[in-house]
């Protein structure tokens, strides 16, 4: 499929990005051999992890990233130099990016992608990695959290109308990675081959003299794949009755209403009661859907009441993160010419880990994740992990089977792998599977251990010492 | 510019639209002339109004709202029946459109975009225009906020690196529509003729061997707009020290340094200091830019401690409505075949207004708006307005300069008048002076009243006793 930024794409960045790389093309910094690391600070939703997203998208937009000829007077009209702008025309990415996969359950202060290439093309990228990863993270992060709520039941997207304009059609991508069965989105569906999911609104009810001849056509109409909208004028006094009425008509042809669809009231109470009168009518197959202002929460609370509900449709909270709306991942420059760089910072903690990466995973003898080491390019493994700000607080790994999980995607600016949605999403499921229980659990989630390697601690001690001495 | 969604527009929605639709095609129902309102129930970020906005690029994609040969293929995979494609091949949106200006304070309840025209097409576009008015008009309020929170200092949208995605380029768009002087989105900067705006990052500073030769080369390169990020290494030790000596430097040459700009630390005493060091050294002209992750309240609450920051750079909370990340409009069948119809909820409160109706804003005599009134279409004006749901609270307004605030902007799919994003931000400026300011505060604000006529009250209770006389 094509490009999501069909052209422009190069214009796609913050400002400052181009005033950087003006500065660089001018001084001749620019190709000079840079390296950055993409991570992220805080776990959102007060969650345990994150489920990692975006890179398909991002590659996509990289490997055709370009300025157009009306790009050009546009910059050259903000006062960019005209030998920069001719530059910028002749420009494409031809960098190396190494990254975990689409799909990987992901936490903390570990370089989950690593991007090579001349400190030009590396900066320029910046803004348009951030916005794409951080935000599908974000979703797939949200969408995990609603699936593992759900308990294997079904969850549907049912957020374009709520969603943040155009961020839609990669929220409803990023939902699939996370677990989530379908959407209503037609455009995402189609772009990115999701399964599309959708009955009927309010307004089909609406548009017939009565509820009973609404739920009558629509039967007619799609006897394979009906499901009744039933709180348009009073769900237990008149949607189920009709309905039920219907599935009756349509069981003498030899067809089965596939279901009901609660989106307001109390739906603890009314799908108890909803399903009573279901069986009553010996139409134990048919299923409840509920929706309306859904988020993890509230699936988990209905369940625990024993709300008989088979399938759940979120909009608003899936595809908008609700409660933390952002990722807060950033990008910063780990080497340039081939020594190691860090940012030092006066919020605590802040300071970033210099230097040339990769993330080694233990996994315990059961099975399960145990913690992430941060280590040199050049190690193999290490015995024990350090906590990257209290170095007293160590872990041995040396009895956990260790995994490095960062692979090079994209090699001189080309795609060399990329899983698709549905690989992301199978990838998704077996990654969150080894992450114990009270590590995805929603309230003070136990904490997953990231540490760093001696070596790499003791590199970044011997850079801030040179920093900070004198001041 | 060109439209946002360049291919692919009729995808752009739930797929429930499209069931619905090829329901109403084969039932012959396609061509009843119906009506649908667009109004919101929750003011978001517990605020006391919402700025629409939103409206021009909804206009835009409408106009070329088309199924391409490769959509029809889609749509017959998934399952529509050949004779229904052939139909939406044809298509396009020829209905009328009235709304409130790009701009306007708006309030619950109240149908402030209303739609005429066939069945199928008012129903087609539900989600688009749920999906582009929702998000904008969100942000437009939020930035509006923060622009009152800084008391005329300057605003800047740096938002896009933590955007929702693709969000990105209406966020920034509807930022300025909301009163932001100026964004860090090259992209959107280019497609909506924004004033763009940035200076470096921390990378800048550690590409040189250290920050004063950074801070030397980035004022040769660009002495008429350089504004120094000061905290790479230590703000009040290294930043501003560097800052000073470079900016005496430029005086040297007859060039003034513009800012410095603190991104971590506490700002409050950071500024303070930073304000003092540049005092004594004669640089008063130099302004103080702050950033990261700044809201309206830290930005209030920064200028209420004094700090002398005269520009803040806002991201994360700005382009993504943080606190209330989606805005909850809907859009509901208030007219079908020249028959007022409503949706009655269980949710109390929920229930629609039924017919084709106006808004009447009042004006009291001091010049500020005083309430909104809700009439039907054939009704001038209106002695007093009504609480919806308890109409036992009346308000007078015989005594208000009444305004009816919903325009006519499309007619048969053409866009009769829409207003440049400069436009736009200078009505909704214009128009939120009108608000009183206990209505615009942040804390319990003075809730604004949304009223409707006898006549609508009479219409809804009648239609209401008719849906539930005997269940």
């Amino acid at each position: 499929m094509s490009s999501l930024i069909p052209k422009h794409s190069g214009l796609y960045t913050d400002l400052y990005e181009l005033t950087m790389g003006q500065g660089y093309f001018l001084t001749g910094m620019s190709d000079r051999p840079a390296c950055f690391d993409y991570f992220f600070r805080e776990i959102p939703f007060k969650g345990g992890y994150v489920v990692f997203a975006g890179l398909s998208n991002l590659l996509e937009v990289l490997e055709e990233l370009s300025f157009t000829e009306e790009d050009a007077k546009y910059l050259k009209g903000l006062g960019f130099k005209d030998a920069f702008v001719e530059y910028l025309k002749a420009f494409r990415f031809k960098g190396r990016i190494l990254s975990v996969r689409e799909g990987e359950v992901i936490f903390p202060l570990e370089p989950v992608v690593r991007v090579e290439g001349t400190l030009f093309e590396t900066q320029l990228i910046e803004t348009l990695l951030l916005n794409f990863l951080n935000f599908e993270s974000l979703i797939a992060t949200k969408a995990s959290r609603m699936v593992l709520a759900a308990r294997g039941r079904r969850v549907v997207d049912f957020g374009l109308r709520r969603a943040q304009g155009l961020a839609s059609t990669q929220a409803s991508r990023a939902a699939v990675i996370g677990g989530v069965d379908a959407t209503s989105n037609v455009y995402a569906s189609y772009l990115f081959n999701l399964p599309p999911s959708g009955t009927q609104a309010h307004s089909w009810i609406q548009s017939f003299p009565d509820e009973l001849s609404a739920f009558l056509k629509y039967a007619e109409l799609y006897p394979d794949n009906c499901i009744f909208l039933v709180d348009t004028y009073n769900t237990l006094k008149s949607g189920l009755p009709n309905a039920i009425m219907v599935a009756k008509e349509m069981e003498k042809r030899g067809k089965k209403l596939v279901g009901i669809r609660l989106d307001s009231g109390d739906l603890a109470y009314l799908s108890k009661h909803a399903r009573e009168m279901l069986d009553l009518a010996e139409l134990h197959y048919v299923k409840i859907v509920a929706s309306n202002q859904l988020d993890e929460h509230i699936v988990k609370s209905l369940l625990d009441q024993g709300a008989p509900i088979n399938s759940f449709g979120i909009g608003t909270n899936l595809v908008t993160g609700q409660d933390s709306p952002a990722l807060d991942g950033v990008y910063k420059l780990s080497v340039l010419d081939g020594k190691p760089r860090l940012k030092i910072s006066e919020n605590a903690g802040k300071t970033s880990l210099p230097g040339s990466k990769k993330i080694v995973r233990y996994t315990d003898p059961e099975g399960f994740f145990y913690a992430d080491g941060v280590l040199l390019e050049e190690e193999k493994s290490a015995e024990y992990v350090f906590h990257p700000n209290f170095p007293e607080q160590k872990s041995r790994v040396a009895h956990c089977f260790p995994e490095s999980i960062l692979y090079k995607v994209m090699e001189g600016g080309k795609t060399l792998t990329k899983l698709s949605v549905g690989e992301a999403a199978a990838y998704a499921k077996e990654r969150l599977a080894k992450l114990s229980p009270e590590r995805k659990r929603f309230e003070n989630p136990h904490v997953y251990k990231v540490g760093v390697s001696q070596k790499l601690m003791d590199l970044r001690n011997q850079i801030v010492q040179q920093h900070t001495k004198g001041s």
